[in-house]
């Protein structure tokens, strides 16, 4: 099993996807948020690339959730903050999302054969599900705007780490993965702080969303895994 | 300070090197060997981006250098083996030189104010080198044909730690440096292997030039910095 990591979307070419389980990562925010939400009951997840789609597509029964600028966009339900997303708010119920990165990741790994959101809150059930479906794997890190984010890149050095220690087969790591893999093991007794000091963390934190950033640190707390499925709508829902 | 790493050339833009001091790498092996040769008394490098304008350039007095397809060029006097460039062979020499992607990243880096050719080999000597200029400092990874090389970035973590360890004042480090530095941190007791192990070593190794991985691998065999100077032809010359 091959298992390569890309550092941003932009990086990320359709061929580079083709029959390949696909994880996507935005661990602060997009995929911890989506992995909350179906983890506390929310039948689907609808992610949508352009604030307009969302609105379009919204129902009367639908939540309307996602981010701008890491605010809540304006006559929307719910933020991007995960801890909005909580059982008696999202229980039962569909969300329409679409966030600055996430979302758009999403979107770009379309041409995998399995598309899977994965965090830190559940990157054993990712590394779990990645190695049932045995494919060669591309771990996809949404970073922000185009450049690495820390976050995304221990992620995927985390999801990296489970798949090699529960894997039967030969696993072949990629050079970026392979980097990815040695910083989450220097740094994983220290993952809160970690994620604290980091680009995104720091401006999370200066705009009152430090709180996120420790959940979104926060190691297996969910062992559910996020599937894209359908067309037209695209939904995510648990395995 | 800032200190800003870029996993690829492809990824660098001009405007992100204006004003500072880019430390370009190639562990395997351009600016090792570049280092190498300055060390061992060459007078200067010419990095030149292609072979025809290296043939072009070349003297009666000058050596012709380096590499495509990790093996020496037809009609050259030296490979881009590092082993190549003893005392004997280079001493008082120029030597014209290209590589597939060492060179090509040092024509990319000519909008920073200083360019240095950084490796294991001088990486101590990079980082105080770049403390001296105090200006914020980009690391331009020069990767394999646009993939990031793990060789490059564990060289990157060495050099920014180093910076840190010596600098007087507070450095603030981006993302994926932070990263670099902490897979840096996990493997540094066991470099060599490392290096044996990741893609551009492995295909040397192949090809028969394992020693140089080895050799590549070396922390701070030398104390010279080469820097770019001159305009057509640029030359890289010790500090």
């Amino acid at each position: 099993m091959q298992i390569d990591v890309f550092s941003t979307v932009g990086e990320v070419r359709s061929e580079d996807l083709t029959q390949k389980t696909v994880i996507v990562i935005d661990v602060l925010r997009a995929t911890s948020t989506i992995v909350s939400a179906l983890a506390n009951g929310s039948v689907a997840i609808h992610p949508m690339e352009t604030v307009g789609q969302a609105r379009a597509f919204a129902m009367e029964d639908t939540l309307l959730g996602g981010e701008r600028f890491c605010k809540k966009i304006q006559g929307f339900d719910l933020g991007n903050s995960p801890l909005e997303y909580s059982p008696s708010v999202v229980a039962e119920r569909r969300i329409v999302f679409t966030t600055t990165n996430g979302t758009r990741a999403i979107h770009k790994s379309l041409r995998g054969e399995t598309i899977l959101a994965g965090s830190f809150l559940n990157g054993n059930a990712c590394a779990n599900k990645a190695l049932q479906l045995k494919k060669d794997v591309v771990i996809v890190c949404a970073g922000t705007k185009d450049h690495f984010a820390l976050e995304d890149g221990l992620c995927a050095g985390y999801i990296i780490q489970r798949i090699r220690e529960n894997a039967a087969q030969v696993t072949n790591v990629g050079d970026l993965g392979v980097a990815m893999y040695q910083a989450y093991l220097n740094v994983h007794g220290h993952l809160a702080e970690t994620l604290l000091q980091c680009e995104s963390g720091k401006r999370l934190s200066r705009i009152g969303y430090q709180d996120d950033v420790t959940y979104c640190s926060q190691v297996d707390l969910y062992t559910n895994v996020p599937v894209l499925r359908g067309h037209n709508p695209l939904e995510l829902q648990n395995d």
